[in-house]
């Protein structure tokens, strides 16, 4: 299916089967999407927690204010960001980088260097901002790739992401969460939203052209 | 092409072939993937400005520190956010919607007073953050878009967002850039990166499971 049929197609689901669960071929490939993302200078600063565990989807139905997507889906992703920019969380990236490309370590050292002189003075709020916008681009991909599979999903920003990070230990791994992506089968029988028209505004309002 | 074929595909293009410009309906469909994006409550807060006019393409150069992607490119597309949530952008959004539905003015009055309450209070700043946080998914849309028509890309933050802003009137729009995709065809022989491993941490390393 062409991308733009599978977005028409896909809605943010208020109502799963929670007896449909995905394969584990089609989960990988959307977590391969979100991998795949493009991210500032590529240092990826975010990472995907993928909630299969029943007991623990139950326990976020509070921290998400009660959705009961986040038990009846059959996994949650939640998308995390670095809290905040390092010098060692830079190099490795670019140690990484250039060990895979078979070029010297230090290859872009002068570029590592501006990165650290940009972001090392900032505050970690300000760094998280950066950081947390770049895991965006990964969601974005990651519901495109459930939607060309004809796989549900929800994007959520709609919960206390505080008390996810200490549900999930994420304190201790230097991320914070930003997003949540359910995923799953929709029940459209009892899904208010499954059948009403998905709203945009027209393109002549959306886009501004120079030509 | 699958997604992730294209994703894999897809490289931030460092040099363009000026000669070669994208046809009108591959455009189309690149700002469609965008317009079709998922937004925190369907307020679709942000805009694509789309410039093909090179007087200004070469204007944007030393706004985009030097990049000469900026004048090589067939089309720079900027993504503009709200600069902050107002109560009429609000009850705009909504009224087109139940509109659009055939639903009563005013059906999601209480979900609508719940935004203004979130959202209102907070400062330009703080609004302008979450703005722009929804168009980074749009603009991960339109990067796989662009790639799934073998179109390439380069996603950019490196320029200075006042100076594009004024260039563009985007002020009186009450609108902020936030990135800028540039599209075109790769010129391989001069594109340094262009012939590079495509370098992604390990799926090991970027998921956290709890099954």
């Amino acid at each position: 299916m062409e991308l733009i049929s599978s977005l028409k197609w896909r809605y943010a689901t208020k109502r799963y089967n929670p007896a449909k669960k995905l394969l584990q071929e089609d989960l990988d490939k959307i977590i391969e999407a979100a991998r795949l993302a493009p991210t500032s200078s590529g240092l990826q600063q975010f990472r995907i927690i993928v909630i299969k565990n029943q007991a623990l989807k139950e326990k976020i139905v509070p921290i998400a204010w009660g959705q009961q997507i986040m038990s009846e889906c059959s996994h949650i992703l939640v998308f995390a960001a670095w809290d905040r920019y390092t010098e060692e969380r830079i190099d490795e990236m670019y140690d990484f980088t250039t060990e895979e490309r078979n070029l010297p370590k230090g290859r872009f050292s002068a570029y590592t260097d501006k990165l650290k002189s940009e972001y090392l003075p900032q505050t970690a709020e300000e760094n998280f901002i950066h950081t947390a916008k770049q895991s965006y681009i990964g969601f974005g991909l990651a519901i495109a790739q459930a939607a060309a599979l004809n796989i549900d999903s929800t994007p959520v920003e709609g919960f206390s992401a505080d008390a996810l990070d200490d549900l999930l230990g994420l304190k201790a791994k230097a991320l914070r969460s930003v997003t949540i992506l359910t995923l799953g089968y929709r029940d459209s029988e009892n899904d208010w939203l499954a059948h009403l028209k998905k709203v945009r505004i027209p393109t002549e309002e959306f886009v501004i052209k120079y030509d």
